[in-house]
């Protein structure tokens, strides 16, 4: 196995590899470069090779496949800016910023089925799983999305189905990710399914852990400013979790929400979450899920050495100091 | 083979079995719901169907791959309809009006992967080969939409770029109709590739008799108003081939679309082009890619009663009176 490093490394060079037509369809696929290139830690084509090369010993035939999931979640970030109306990505323009609307919703649809090229590029045997896999993926991560999007307008959300919208919008991805990953290294079905299983529940420790960052982190390690969910009224695990408490907290957080963004506003709901104990539930949370993660992973038959990799691979993902 | 009604009457009915869930993602999916529902002709399925039924006498394998397809051009007008900000399809508000744009926008994602599902229940022997065919379609699809949208910000229009951007847009898709069916009914490829070429073609046909209609259809039969097109001042085939014709001309042609909209407009710009014998040049293209389209379906090993099947139907769409 190589490191994680190596392994976004070999992504990287090979998304600039790819080539576009360019002329007269220039205006379809220039967005689709510009948003290929933007970088980030590319953890999900990364962990497909990861699986590919564990249950394999070969990186090769993974390659364009992870592309394509790396490209299928690119293709959701340019709609889903569209939907946010966001303007900043990675610290550049977004998409429809940078080119327009329809160009952002266009050639996002170029994006979802260029995705779909690339993920069948593999052997006839696993043809029709891998396929079943990223299409049942998909799906749920367009669910996570509507749910998301519906949050937004309401009043009071289950704990329970905050978990379900990260487990569709972000769980569902990795777990895809980490699955095709090992089919096409060979794994038995049973396997597969268990690195699904890993990558899902990685993933929603991980958007638990990134709520908790957001308002507890370090500004230092983070890389974003703190309180931006606050200042944002972000419905966030923390809270939605804290809303669940009881209702005298809830009139408490509702009126710390009424302040003004800012400082003052952060504070305030902050040394609410910390009254309550959001800040260590939270962490509770992370260590739950993660615990799942690598219970799946335990239950592979992969040797110990190769379960290694992937518990750094959480761990670096999810940012936990043990 | 059955009637082409029939085909229809077997799709409308299963389009109506569909079910999706309901309950908290209910604002995903009654957006499709709604889209799927406008009726229409179902060439697309139909044509699917057909090919099916002609090379396997089963129509059965085809039904669901055949609503796939239905839902593809059904995800393209909705994603369509918000990059024309149009408001008003089959006499219904569209789905951006109705629901908002966001949820067109996720909705056409949900019914692109919907499609995908959906042609990919077919047998393992020609899987790779469907998916492969109504992947390439998608892509052409998008490139023939990029080029529509250019077209509009372009001052001239080479006729050979309009022919390209109706290929693409209209015609790949009812290529990939017939070939998708003719394999399912278990077409050589050599067939298969010759029913493709017959959907191209007769989609092209399809599209410049739709822009002649416009100009110089009777409403009563043609079901829109008369002129639209030249009100709108779209870029048709017309308007393109006459451009090309000669400086004096484009100069007049410029200055009728400076009238204001209107019934003077449209007559101004209607004498022009029979001037031109753009009327007569039209049908006579109209006519040179039905012929294309006859000579890829004579060349089919189908027998000549199949083969009429089909003639019937290219006649019926292109509503070309011999």
């Amino acid at each position: 196995m190589k490191t994680i490093d190596e392994y976004r490394v070999i992504i990287e060079s090979e998304i600039k590899k790819l080539s576009f037509p360019g002329g007269k369809f220039s205006s379809l696929y220039a967005p689709i470069e510009y948003a290929l290139s933007a970088g980030g830690k590319r953890i999900r084509p990364v962990l497909t090779l990861m699986a590919a090369d564990a249950f394999g010993n070969d990186i090769n035939p993974a390659v364009i496949p992870a592309i394509g999931l790396e490209t299928f979640h690119n293709f959701t970030l340019l709609h889903d800016d569209v939907m946010d109306k966001s303007d900043i990505r990675r610290g550049r323009q977004t998409v429809h910023k940078k080119y327009g609307e329809n160009s952002a919703i266009l050639s996002g649809d170029t994006m979802l089925t260029l995705a779909s090229q690339y993920i069948a590029q593999v052997g006839d045997a696993i043809l029709r799983n891998v396929i079943e896999t990223f299409n049942s993926m998909a799906i749920k991560v367009y669910e996570g999305q509507q749910l998301d999007m519906d949050f937004e307008d309401l009043d009071k959300i289950a704990t329970s189905d905050y978990i379900e919208m990260i487990s569709n919008k972000t769980g569902a991805l990795i777990g895809a990710c980490a699955k095709i990953g090992a089919l096409i290294g060979g794994a038995s079905e049973i396997d597969a399914d268990k690195m699904y299983e890993f990558g899902l529940q990685t993933g929603i420790a991980f958007q638990i852990q990134d709520d908790w960052l957001d308002t507890f982190g370090d500004s230092s390690t983070f890389g974003k400013t703190i309180g931006g969910d606050i200042n944002n009224a972000k419905k966030t695990y923390l809270y939605v979790s804290a809303l669940e408490h009881d209702s005298q907290t809830a009139k408490a957080l509702r009126e710390a929400f009424q302040i003004p963004a800012g400082d003052v506003r952060v504070k305030a709901v902050t040394r609410i979450y910390e009254k309550m104990g959001i800040d260590e539930s939270a962490k509770k949370s992370v260590n739950h899920y993660s615990s799942l993660a690598l219970k799946a992973l335990n239950a592979t038959s992969l040797p110990d050495d190769k379960k290694e990799a992937f518990r750094k691979f959480a761990e670096k993902l999810i940012g936990r100091k043990k």
